[in-house]
């Protein structure tokens, strides 16, 4: 069976697998990103990590498909790094030019949570369907489009910014610096921002359990806490839960009409909540979305864990 | 060279072509729809302007690389209708089955507006980029998306609903059953409804010569009319352009974050207007798109005339 290498790189650490075409991992192995150090040290890492590889596959480099990568940022058609500022020296790097001289391997990348999409479509909530969008729900809201079974990256890798959707013009502010994204509401920051704001302003009936416990550690509040009171039916917490359910379900409807995808997969750290999240977005998007696209398309949790990146990675070396 | 037929099927004709792959349009054939007499007699208006169109040419059937066909509402996988409400009967139409029967010609088909983006990226102002979306800004505002050089259908044959991407939460009731799609607000029937409501509202220095005009005779306000006004530099005729025009520049913008396409076309009746309303367009655009995205993007005015439906169902037939 075919096999490819999936590296993903993280802001402290680069981890990279050895996969074959059925998602079958070994040999997965980490070592440091060493940011600090530079573009040109986070590179020589990952040639590092590619030879270990290799040498732990006890294969030849001509025996590999190639190699995908998911990095911070965005991937041009020719392998250059832009964005990813929180890697400093990272943009500009040319990323294919040196892993093809070194080992003669055929490289992808693209965008580390795109990347998690092509996971997704291969080996998770996406399998047996050609055209998916996720939405990865965590710091902020990161995402990836498959069309026609393959990642649609766009001409100069910066397709799929879908936590940056507009949903309410001149909204919350950004720190992407445009107003009312979607990932002011849905993301985990956005749903403890939510949290502060809705309990602020809480009086009379609405001083629930919640009100008293996010305005007694306000910088202790999380979207997991948000949805520990949700289960247990606070009604300040549920209101929170309401507005970025309905902020999603905005972007999410707009995807629909636009894309028409077979699924729209829910994954990252803040879909730990599951299914209560997932059935509050269902209820909301028909405002947002045409009937008879809604009915083809289903709303599905993300089922890849952990490895989603690498072995995303890895996949896009299979196309 | 590579021929295809090309069928542009709409409310009351029929229009066909035979169409060489570098887009020279041969015996442009008109016959009527006959909507009124339901789906099965449409069918057979296509069968025999196909048979007309062949036997003009002074080909056999076997010499056409296809067919195309364009159609109001949308076509599945299988080539069965759906949607396409203003032609009796038509829903439910196989179309694949009996065109490829009586001819044994191969057929694709879509929704019409989605084939004039094929025009658009094949002959017109898309030509020499691979990813394009394409807006028609007609009595309602329809959508293509062609992606790596193909039509963006959809599994389902229902994507490029991008007239309907909700840009106002709760804003002016569509006729689809949304609320605040972009349609209501930048299509000429939404031009027409922000004149009537800016001018209905008007008072004292705002009380301008538009503003005259327009309650003066009100149901013969066309958006047309609005742009001769606007071109005079009547006050209040300006807000509504710059109303359609932000409106707009919010699709546009969610539409950029999230393909990011490498070029954007605005055609149908209302760019007529040309680019009083590119200008002002792409002047918004900003407030709702990154910037790296956007300086990747070209915004640009449709360049095919009214062959564009009946040359990018023949393109199709190309792919």
């Amino acid at each position: 069976m075919r096999k490819a290498i999936g590296i993903d790189l993280g802001g402290t650490t680069v981890k990279g697998v050895v996969m074959s075409e059925d998602g079958i991992c070994e040999h997965i192995t980490r070592v440091p990103t060493e940011a600090q150090k530079g573009g040109q040290q986070v590179l020589a890492n990952i040639l590092s990590l590619i030879a270990e590889l290799i040498q732990k596959s006890s294969l030849q480099a001509s025996d590999f498909v190639g190699a995908g990568l998911g990095t911070p940022g965005f991937v041009d058609n020719d392998g250059t790094v832009s964005g990813a500022e929180n890697l400093p020296g990272w943009k500009g790097t040319n990323i294919y030019t040196p892993i093809k001289e070194r080992f003669g391997l055929k490289v992808t990348a693209a965008n580390d949570v795109t990347a998690v999409a092509m996971a997704e479509q291969r080996y998770g909530a996406g399998r047996g369907v050609n055209n998916i969008v996720c939405f990865a729900l965590g710091t902020g809201i990161g995402g990836g489009i498959v069309i026609d079974g393959k990642l649609y990256k766009g001409t100069h890798g910066m397709a799929g910014e879908i936590g940056h959707i507009v949903v309410e013009t001149d909204g919350i502010q950004c720190n992407c610096g445009l107003k009312g994204c979607v990932e002011r509401y849905a993301s985990a920051t956005g749903i403890v921002n939510l949290a502060l704001e809705y309990t602020k302003s809480a009086s009379g009936n609405n001083l629930t359990p919640f009100v008293e416990i996010v305005r007694g550690s306000p910088s202790k509040v999380t979207s997991k806490m948000v949805y520990e009171y949700v289960a247990a039916g606070d009604a300040v917490a549920l209101k929170v839960h309401h507005k970025a359910c309905d902020m999603l379900a905005r972007a999410v409807g707009i995807i629909l009409n636009t894309l028409s995808p077979d699924r729209v997969v829910l994954g990252g750290g803040v879909m730990m909540a599951g299914n209560v999240i997932l059935d509050t977005v269902k209820e909301c998007i028909p405002r947002y979305c045409w009937p008879n696209i809604y009915e083809h398309c289903e709303i599905v949790l993300a089922q890849m864990g952990e490895d989603a990146g690498v072995m995303g990675a890895a996949a896009m070396a299979f196309e």
